[in-house]
């Protein structure tokens, strides 16, 4: 095979901590029928990357095993047939169900989405997965709407900032907790109206803060630590959706605390969605979520840059809650 | 006051035990500004009516504090002002927050629905408590539809009944458990496609007849001890919607299970809502529910009617499950 034919990717050698993470040097993909293959030029970082590299999140059937990732922001480099909508050359984004942290990608061209125009590759690649989670569980799955309150636990993740700023561009008001105090106060510069330290008595605080009326919808991002507390502070007919549980997953519930409240809880997730979900996702996104990124009214918050060779340190520093926004790997 | 403006009421004359119940004579209520009187011929007997005796689950603002009964049939009696769709005369039914257990009842009239024509109206009586509840829970708030599959807990209970019929009715393959192997035979007759013991490992029976899938709604009233084994049966996008929880309020939930499913649970109660939404709620039922009662694709099951005096009775037979569908009590 010549040297074109080959790529650098990032591997999971063995399950374990981040030294496990290898750049090796692999075979490049090639795209089938309506599918594209991009030449990447940012691999967003994820928790999911974390537990995947820990054996606890195996890719789903007919991604890369080994190689982690769940989005990219790159550069068309060749199409497969039957692709009508992209040319090598156009500037795409998007997210996939593994092997983002590799030099290409092959994708179904129907799940990419145009980069926004006027940001630059690497900013492109901390939006995909943080912003389509956010914009998927909050307007599609519960129907956040103008007018009511938003809960944002770790409001200063990744996926907590971009729905803060989606949430205050539908005119919702924004509720944000965080176990950093400097976290808080870079959310509050992002637009989220109120912060709430997470260590203090959130559930009081944040019935004080919404005049004892609680909030319409919340956003966890932690898990089962915050059920109950969630719940406290919903109001009638309100919905929590959860998006991560990093912070473990198995809660007491009060089940007729949920009927008196008349609350919704659901679960989502992007990563196992059939291929026409993630598309409709996709064309949604590009239609209402795009535009205001490239009008500067949403902005990726990128809090590092990794080049792949220091993916470890990548891993480390979001284990370790250092984040402020995304953790992005740049290829040259 | 004359003799005339009196009526007898069963009355919670302190919290307890059945013996508590009593038939009193009290005064009449008198309709105000859009509200109508009703001569109760049947009032239904809910298992909420067990718990407000007990002082656990009080009446909401506005209704009588002490009359238990959240639902009647009878004969319009008297209309206060702005009343133009009812008359002196016309057979209605309908929920109420309370009182519902006594020969008169005043409510609001935009929450009254008309009686089935052909069906008795102590059989009206059996109507609008489950039938509503099932009602909104299955189709207005978890958006049951056709060619799905519903598993329905305590099926041979009176919400279970309605649900079950009201699924069928709508092109759904229903699944029903119930801790009575007779009541599991009468839910059959129903037309419940599905029987299954719930003291056998029922979530494993659910998915060998489901042929692994699962299910794509669960109607529970049963509550804690059912939520583990629900999760497991319910497909990818699943719906659980809670209805009662007498087997107990408190349970573990997985949410991680509910993200990789990205299912949905949900609570309902009818009884504290706003006038504005029970009106609606009677509105689409007296379009969408009540023809089928009139052409007997739908039926109530009458378990047993017992005179006002035997009130007593009636909660025991309810409180020790031995009743299939509705209990009701008539008035002379």
């Amino acid at each position: 095979m010549e040297e074109s034919e080959r790529m650098r990717a990032i591997v999971i050698t063995e399950f374990g901590d981040p030294e496990v993470l290898e750049v090796q040097d692999l075979p490049r993909p090639h795209p089938g029928p309506g599918e594209i293959r991009v030449r990447v030029r940012a691999s967003g970082v994820n928790r999911a990357d974390l537990s995947q590299r820990r054996g606890r999140y195996p890719a789903p059937p007919g991604w890369p095993e080994d190689i982690p990732g769940l989005e990219y922001a790159g550069v068309v480099d060749a199409v497969g047939h039957h692709v009508e909508r992209w040319r090598p050359g156009d500037l795409v984004m998007g997210i996939v169900g593994g092997g983002g942290y590799a030099q290409y990608v092959v994708t179904d061209a129907s799940t990419a989405v145009r980069a926004p125009r006027g940001l630059a590759l690497e900013e492109a690649g901390a939006v995909p997965e943080v912003f389509m989670t956010a914009y998927d569980a909050l307007f599609r799955q519960v129907g956040l709407g103008e007018g009511e309150t938003l809960l944002v636990h770790a409001v200063g993740s990744g996926v907590g900032t971009a729905a803060a700023q989606l949430a205050r561009a539908s005119g919702v008001r924004v509720i944000g907790t965080s176990r950093s105090r400097e976290k808080i106060e870079r959310a509050r510069d992002l637009g989220v109206d109120v912060g709430i330290l997470a260590s203090e008595d959130w559930p009081a605080r944040v019935r004080e803060r919404t005049d004892g009326r609680g909030v319409d919808v919340i956003l966890d991002l932690v898990g089962a630590p915050y059920l109950q507390g969630n719940l406290q502070v919903l109001r009638g007919g309100g919905r929590q959706i959860v998006v991560g549980v990093p912070g473990g997953s198995r809660a007491q519930i009060d089940l007729r605390l949920l009927m008196s409240k008349r609350a919704t809880l659901r679960g989502t997730v992007l990563r196992a969605r059939a291929v026409e979900e993630k598309a409709a996702l996709a064309a949604e996104f590009e239609a209402r979520v795009v535009p205001l990124l490239e009008e500067g009214r949403l902005r990726p918050v990128l809090d590092r840059v990794f080049p792949p060779e220091r993916a470890r340190q990548a891993h480390e520093w979001m284990e370790e809650n250092r984040n402020f926004g995304k953790i992005v790997l740049l290829w040259d």
